[in-house]
C-alpha cells in the first residue's frame, strides 16, 4: 500500500509519478469506505484526489497557504497533511471535521464552510506576506459553483486591480451543490469547450511564457462600417478584463499536467488564475452518474450506491405543499440559492419550471429578485439553510421587511444540523430576525403544522419567516390547531408549571409533561408558534397560573426565545416567577449528531427532567 | 420658466428639445439652492439631471418600472413626479425623503438606499411582469460603484442567464462615494477610453440592429504558434460574456442621443445594458471640482461652495488616532468599503498608501479580507457604517468570530443618523453583533474613550466590535478611567438610582442626573462600556443598592443594551426592582434630525427626566 508511506505533510513529494497514481485509487478507497459509514461529502472529494496530490506536491502547506473555498473537499488534504487514521471518525463528535479546521493542523490555514470566501481570504494573507516582506504562495481553490456568490466576484474585482501575487485554481465541475445555472456559468461553457487543452511540454516552460501581458494582444480593429468596435482577445477574457492572467483549462486527473502548470505559476508576480476541470464523483460509478446525491450524503452501501433512506423530512413536506399551493395560487414562485434539492424543490422545478428559480450561490440577489417580485404581485417562497441567510441579512432588512412585501422566507436546516458543524448550525436565526421590524416568524411543531403555516403564511401579505430543522418530525402525536396571528396553542393544560417550546422543541415539552405527569406535576404545555408577534397575553396568563416557567428552543440562548420570555417577565411585572431555561450556550457549536449535541449541551429530555425534577421536588 | 409646465408624471414628454435643455438649468438651479439650505446628495443628482429627462421623457414611470439605485440621485427623478413643490422639505421631518419611496409615489416603485440592489429587484419585476403576460418596460439604474458590489454581480450573472428582458442603465461617473478602485473600474475605464463614442443618426435607426447577437462576431481565430486562441470581440465584451447586450458608451449629458437609444432599447427582446457616461456635479463648478465632497454634503454657501463646518467628528478622532497606533504598530491597516472620507480615513490613505485598503462597495469581501489579514499576523481596523454592516454578517459570524481573529470592526454611523433616514438609521448593529459568540463589543462615550478603545482593542486580539455615531461628542465634561476588559465605568456615584448608558447616551445619563439630583435624587450614573462581555457583577451591585435602573441607548429596543438588562434582572433573580427603558422602538425610523428623532421617539433628556419625575415622585 502506497498510502503507507503518507504519514506527514509533504511525503507525498517523495513518491513517483507511478506511485501517485496508485495513492489516488488508495486515497479513493478509503474515503469512499469512511463516508459510506460515517455520511459526508463524497461527491466533491473523489472529484479532487489528484487536484489535492498535484498542488501539495508543488506547493509546501508547512509554508504555503492553500485555502479550500466552501471546504468540504478537504479530505483528501486531510489524508495528506497527518489524518489518514483520524479520517473514520471525520464529522463524529470529538472526531476529526468535514471541514478545514485551523484548531486540527498547521496546514488547514483558514477555515471555510460557506461558499465563496476563499479569494477574499487568499488576498488577505497574500497582502499580509508582502507587507511583512515574506516570501510564499497563497492559493485559493474555488470551484465554478462559489464563483458565482457576490464576494467571491468583489473579491476577484479587488484582487485584479491591486495585481496582488497570488494563485486561484478554479475547480471547474461544471455544477455546484445543485445543476449551477448563472451568466456566468454560461462564460465557463465557452471557456471548456475548446477541444484542445492548453497543453504543455513535457517541461512545461515555453507555454507560459507565450501568455501575454493583459491587454497587450488586445488589439483594437475598428470597423466603421458596422459601427462596431472588434478586438482580438483571448480566451479568459473575462478574467483578464478585470486583470487577472488565466491559465487553463487543464484536465483535473492528469497530475503531471496540473504540476507543470502549478510549477509554471509559481513564476508570476501577478495574479494567475488556473482552471482546472475536473469530475465530481471519479471514480465511483454511482457518484459520478448522480453527483447531486453523493454530494453531502448519509451512509450508503458501497456495492449497489444505495443510500440509507432518512425518511420523510421538512424540506419533502415543504416541496409537497408547494406544489399543491402553487396549483390553487398561480402568484407563487419558488426560489433558492443552489440547494433545489436540499431544501426539496426537485419536483417543484419540474412540474413548475417558469414558477422556480435557482439563482446559484447567491443568497443576496435571491432575497432581493424575491422582493422585485413581491413589489410586483407575485409571492415568492424562498427556501434557504438557516446559516445561508446570515449571507443575505441585509437584504431581508432593506428590501424585504423595510417594504413590508408578501416574501415567504423559508428557513431550512433551522437548529442543530449535526455533523456539518459549527458553520452550518442554525441556531443563530431566531435572534437575528427578531430584530427586525415588520417580520412574523413561525416556527411548526411538526408536519402538519409546516403545511398550516404555508398556507396561512399567504394571506398574511407581510414579510414571513417559517423556520423548520433538517430532517423528519418527532414521533410524539400532537393535534393542531387553526393558527391564528401570534397566538400561541395550548397543547396540555395544567396548573404546576408552564412549558414553551417552538419548533422543534415543543414535543420536547411534551415528552417532559408525560415525565412529570408521573410525579403529579401538572404541566401546561404551549406550542409558542409564533416568535414574533409574540402572544404575551396567553402567555403571561399561564404563567400568572403556575408561577413556574420552562423555556426550551434549539438555537443560542443570546436572543431568542428564552430572551423574549426574559423581556415578558420584566415587562409585564411577573417578580414572583421562577423561570427555567434550556437553550444553546452563547459559543459556536462543533459537529457531532444531533443527539450527542443536545446531550453535551443538556438540550435532551432526560437531562431537562432530572434538572427540573431536582428543583421542583425541594419546593 | 419652464418648471412651470412641469406639473405631473410624463408633463416632460410635452417639452420641445430646448425647452428641456432650459428645464435642465433650472431643475439644477432648484437643487443647488434646496441642498445648499438642507444638505443631501448634490453631486450624483447634478449628474443626471439629462439621464432623467431622457428617461422619462421615452418611458412612462406610471406604467413601466424604473428603479434607482442607493437612490439618493432621485432628486431630479422626484421633481418630474409631482413633487416640485416638496423638494424644498427633502429630508427633513415629514417632509419628503432623499430616497425613492414606495409610500410617495407610485413612479417610485421600489425603496432603495443601500447600493447595488437595483439589478436583482428589475429581474424580480421583469419576470413578475413576463408571468403574468403584461407588458413594459423594466429599468435599473445603477452607478459603476454599484456595480462593484457583489449582489449586483449575482444579478448580472442571473439576467445574463436566463435572459430576462429589461433595461440596464450603467451610470458610468468613474466613481463611487470615494474614488473607485476595483477591476471593474479597470475595465469600464477601457470602455469609456474609446474615443468616438457610439454615434446614432439623427433617427437612430440604423445603429441598434447593427449591434449583433452574442456571439456572432466573436469567431475564433486559433493561432497554433503561439498557443494563443485569439478572438475578435465587440466591447462590453465583459457583459457581452455573461449574456447581457451592450449598447454604448453614450454622452450622458446629451438627452437627444440617449432618447434615441433608450427607443432603441425598447425594441431588444433580451436583456440590454446602456453605458452613459455623466459626470458628477455637472453644471456647479465646486461640486464637479470636488464631488466627494459634494456627495452627501451639509448646507452650504452657493456662491463659494463653502460647505458649514460639522467641527470636529467621532470619523475624525478614529482617523487621527488610527494614524498614531500605525505608526507605532507596523502590524496595522485600515480597511474601508467606498467610505474612505466618511470614516475619517483621507489623510491615512495618504501617509499610509500600501496600509490602506479601499475595496470599493463591497463589504462582504471588505471582512473576509481582514480576517485573512488577520490570519496571517496583521491587525486590521475596518471602518463601515453601522446599517452597512448588515451587508458583511456572516463574514463577521463566519470567517472572523468563529476563528476568534483579531479584527477591529469600527462601526461608524452608530445610533440615529437623521437625514438620511430608515435605511441608513445605525440602530440595529448592538443587536446583532451581540448575538455572535467571541466578539468584545464596546461603545465610547466621547472623543477620549474612542481613542481609549482602539488602543484597547489592540491588546485583545480577537474580534472587537468599536461602535460610535455620526458626528460629534456631548459638550458635557467626562472623566475616562483606565479600561478593563468586561468593566463598567462608575461615572457618578449615588443611592436612589442607577442609570445606564452606552457611547452616546453616557451623556444623557449624566445630564439626567443633574436634573434629578436638583430634585434630591441621588444617582449612579454607569457607563456600560462594553455591551459584551457585559459587567454584570458591577451592575447588580448598583441596582441591588438603588432598586431602581434606567436603561438609555441610541439602537432598537429589541436585543440591544434594553434587552441584556432584562436578562439580567431574570438571571440573578432581581425581582425586586423597578426599571425604565428609553430605546428605539421596533420600527423603520424615518428622516429628519436626530434631535427631532429623538423628540419623536422620547429619547430626549427633557422627556425621559419628566417622565422619570413622575413616577420617583410618587414612589
Amino acid at each position: 500500500m502506497i498510502i503507507e508511506k503518507i504519514n506527514h505533510t509533504n511525503d507525498v513529494k517523495k513518491l513517483s509519478k507511478d506511485e501517485k497514481s496508485i495513492l489516488c485509487s488508495e486515497i479513493r478507497d478509503s474515503i469512499i469506505h469512511v463516508v459510506s459509514t460515517n455520511g459526508g461529502h463524497l461527491a466533491s472529494n473523489l472529484g479532487v484526489v489528484e487536484l489535492t496530490i498535484a498542488l501539495e506536491s508543488v506547493f509546501d502547506p508547512l509554508k504555503d497557504k492553500i485555502i479550500w473555498d466552501v471546504g468540504h473537499q478537504c479530505y483528501v488534504h486531510k489524508i495528506l497533511n497527518g489524518r489518514k487514521n483520524e479520517l473514520k471518525t471525520i464529522r463524529k463528535i470529538d472526531g476529526i471535521s468535514g471541514f478545514p479546521k485551523i484548531k486540527e493542523s498547521k496546514t488547514d490555514c483558514f477555515n471555510t464552510g460557506h461558499s465563496s470566501t476563499s479569494i477574499s481570504a487568499a488576498m488577505g494573507m497574500a497582502k499580509a506576506r508582502d507587507l511583512k516582506h515574506q516570501d510564499y504562495h497563497v492559493i485559493a481553490v474555488i470551484g465554478d459553483g462559489a464563483l458565482t456568490g457576490g464576494m467571491a466576484l468583489e473579491a476577484l474585482n479587488h484582487v485584479g486591480c491591486t495585481q496582488t501575487k497570488m494563485i486561484i485554481i478554479l475547480n471547474d465541475n461544471e455544477m455546484s451543490i445543485s445543476k449551477n445555472i448563472s451568466g456566468m456559468n454560461t462564460l465557463l461553457t465557452r471557456l471548456r469547450s475548446r477541444k484542445n487543452y492548453r497543453r504543455t511540454n513535457s517541461r512545461g516552460r515555453k507555454m507560459v511564457t507565450s501568455i501575454p501581458a493583459v491587454g497587450k494582444v488586445i488589439a483594437e480593429v475598428v470597423s466603421k462600417g458596422k459601427n462596431a468596435v472588434k478586438q482580438v482577445f483571448i480566451p479568459g477574457m473575462y478574467f483578464e478584463e478585470i486583470g487577472i492572467k488565466y491559465l487553463g483549462p487543464v484536465d483535473g486527473h492528469d497530475i503531471q499536467e496540473m504540476e507543470s502548470l502549478f510549477e509554471k505559476a509559481k513564476d508570476f508576480e501577478e495574479p494567475v488564475l488556473i482552471h482546472v476541470l475536473t469530475k465530481k464523483g471519479k471514480g465511483y460509478y454511482p457518484a459520478e452518474k448522480n453527483p447531486a446525491l453523493f454530494h453531502g450524503v448519509s451512509p450508503f452501501d458501497i456495492k449497489t450506491g444505495k443510500v440509507s433512506s432518512k425518511g420523510k423530512t421538512y424540506s419533502h413536506v415543504f416541496g409537497d405543499t408547494l406544489m399543491q399551493l402553487a396549483k390553487k395560487n398561480q402568484n407563487i414562485v419558488a426560489i433558492t440559492a443552489a440547494m433545489r434539492d436540499g431544501v426539496g424543490l426537485h419536483s417543484f422545478a419540474e412540474k413548475y419550471p417558469e414558477r422556480f428559480f435557482d439563482v446559484g450561490i447567491a443568497e443576496q440577489h435571491a432575497l432581493t429578485f424575491a422582493a422585485g417580485l413581491a413589489s410586483n404581485g407575485m409571492l415568492p417562497f424562498v427556501s434557504i439553510y438557516s446559516s445561508f441567510y446570515q449571507r443575505a441579512y441585509d437584504q431581508v432588512i432593506h428590501d424585504i421587511c423595510l417594504q413590508n412585501l408578501p416574501v415567504v422566507m423559508c428557513v431550512d436546516r433551522a437548529g442543530l444540523v449535526g455533523a456539518d458543524g459549527e458553520t452550518h448550525q442554525g441556531i443563530y436565526d431566531m435572534a437575528f430576525f427578531r430584530i427586525i421590524p415588520n417580520v412574523i416568524i413561525m416556527a411548526p411543531k411538526n408536519f402538519q403544522e409546516l403545511k398550516q403555516m404555508m398556507e396561512f403564511s399567504i394571506e398574511l401579505k407581510k414579510p414571513v419567516v417559517i423556520r423548520y430543522p433538517r430532517g423528519g418530525e418527532s414521533s410524539i402525536l400532537m393535534k393542531s390547531h387553526v393558527l391564528h396571528l401570534g397566538k400561541a396553542e395550548i397543547l396540555e393544560k395544567g396548573n404546576d408549571l408552564t412549558i414553551l417550546g417552538i419548533g422543534n422543541s415543543v414535543s420536547k415539552g411534551m415528552e417532559l409533561s408525560s415525565l412529570l405527569e408521573k410525579k403529579d406535576f401538572s404541566c401546561e404545555v404551549i406550542n409558542v408558534r409564533f416568535l414574533k408577534p409574540f402572544d404575551w397575553k396567553s402567555i403571561i396568563k399561564s404563567i400568572q397560573k403556575t408561577k413556574k416557567v420552562v423555556v426550551i428552543e434549539d438555537g443560542t440562548i443570546v436572543g431568542g426565545l428564552c430572551t423574549i420570555v426574559k423581556e415578558l417577565l420584566v415587562d409585564y411585572g411577573l417578580v414572583d416567577v421562577v423561570s427555567f431555561y434550556y437553550a444553546l450556550p452563547d459559543q459556536f457549536i462543533s459537529h457531532g449528531s444531533v443527539s450527542e449535541l443536545e446531550e453535551k449541551y443538556h438540550l435532551d429530555v432526560d437531562y431537562i427532567y432530572h434538572d427540573l425534577l431536582e428543583v421542583l421536588e425541594k419546593k
